[in-house]
């Protein structure tokens, strides 16, 4: 039972909305509220000045509440600092198996991984910050999707150089090039302030594309 | 006595070897060997996980002695928080002062400013993860020092825009993303890993050109 309920898209086909995994998805909602006060606690506090008292009194539920759907403040740091990276691999494989020009996936990769990474700031903020206070087993792993990532990237950007419209000498180190630009959007942008998220979005895609295109 | 002490290049000709202020000297190598050892425990085990006892015993001496250059940990935090700032404001504005095609200058800075971040990573990333510990004037103060730079890039920027070397839309935006390129490299570079110091500066230069550059 409780598989399933953690489970839900795992076990039943998409199609079948006359069985929807009501608890299932219950279940999973508190999860995320859980983990969306931690994040925004811990971006406010620090994770080691956050207690979880203090995530179930502003959530106005009991510590027990917490701990049955979360085992301890450590495995909610490793929620949080995996949310981004997992967001952002998820979409640019998800690009990268639609096809299309180098150029068109890359296009769609940095306006999809940006606008996760604006949207999620908090997550990858209190990652940035936070991940001295991770396990070192958790550390290594998320540096290992985050690398995946940059690894992913870096094939596609060969494929644009042997297709003539990207022009770059060391194409790994263009990879981690553009994923910190899109990264370091987290650390400046300003939810309400004098640049919109959408306008973001695009001076990145301008900036990424200029960086890597061949000239014409 | 103490003033100068703490300001000896301020109240002597540069010239004047013959009258080395050997103690001022002494004062300041002291001060920023606290500050190394103090940046080193920060980056290892966090700014709240380290006390000043950690820091006097590490390097050998008493807390009276940390006390008699430091005010306290916050003042430490400060001073090692504005150090990569700092740094590269100066590096930039002697550049500019330099004179030089927008070109020439933004290569000179991008090698200065990206050498000065990697000479400093434990700086600059103790400044990244810290923040949120600073007193919020001292954050503010800082923030502005870092916007500062960003304008005076984009200044810079705009010239080349007008000389008709650069090919930049938003100059505001590019200022911002090669600051990030550049601040990025303080989270992944590895000291002794697979890419040198030296090919990280090259290779962000090759970016930095390559985002900016007018088609020829």
């Amino acid at each position: 039972m409780a598989r399933t309920a953690l489970m839900p898209a795992k076990r039943k086909p998409k199609a079948d909305t006359s069985a929807r995994d009501v608890k299932g998805e219950i279940s999973a909602y508190k999860r995320r509220l859980i983990l969306e006060e931690a994040c925004h606690l811990f971006y406010a506090h620090g994770y080691e000045g956050t207690t979880l008292d203090a995530i179930a009194e502003r959530l106005n539920v009991t510590k027990p509440f917490i701990y049955s759907y979360h085992r301890n403040k450590a495995e909610i740091l490793r929620e949080i600092s995996e949310r981004g990276i997992r967001l952002c691999l998820a979409a640019l494989d998800e690009v990268r198996s639609n096809g299309g020009t180098p150029l068109a996936q890359l296009k769609a990769i940095v306006d999809r991984v940006t606008t996760l990474i604006l949207e999620n700031q908090e997550y990858i903020v209190v990652y940035q910050r936070e991940e001295k206070n991770l396990e070192p087993a958790t550390a290594r792993d998320i540096r290992r999707l985050r690398k995946m990532f940059d690894t992913r990237l870096e094939a596609l950007l060969d494929e644009g150089v042997a297709s003539g419209e990207f022009d770059i000498e060391d194409t790994g180190f263009a990879a981690i090039s553009i994923s910190g630009l899109m990264s370091w959007t987290a650390n400046w942008f300003q939810p309400g302030g004098r640049r919109p998220a959408s306008e973001v979005i695009v001076q990145t895609l301008k900036m990424v594309t200029h960086m890597v295109a061949a000239p014409k």
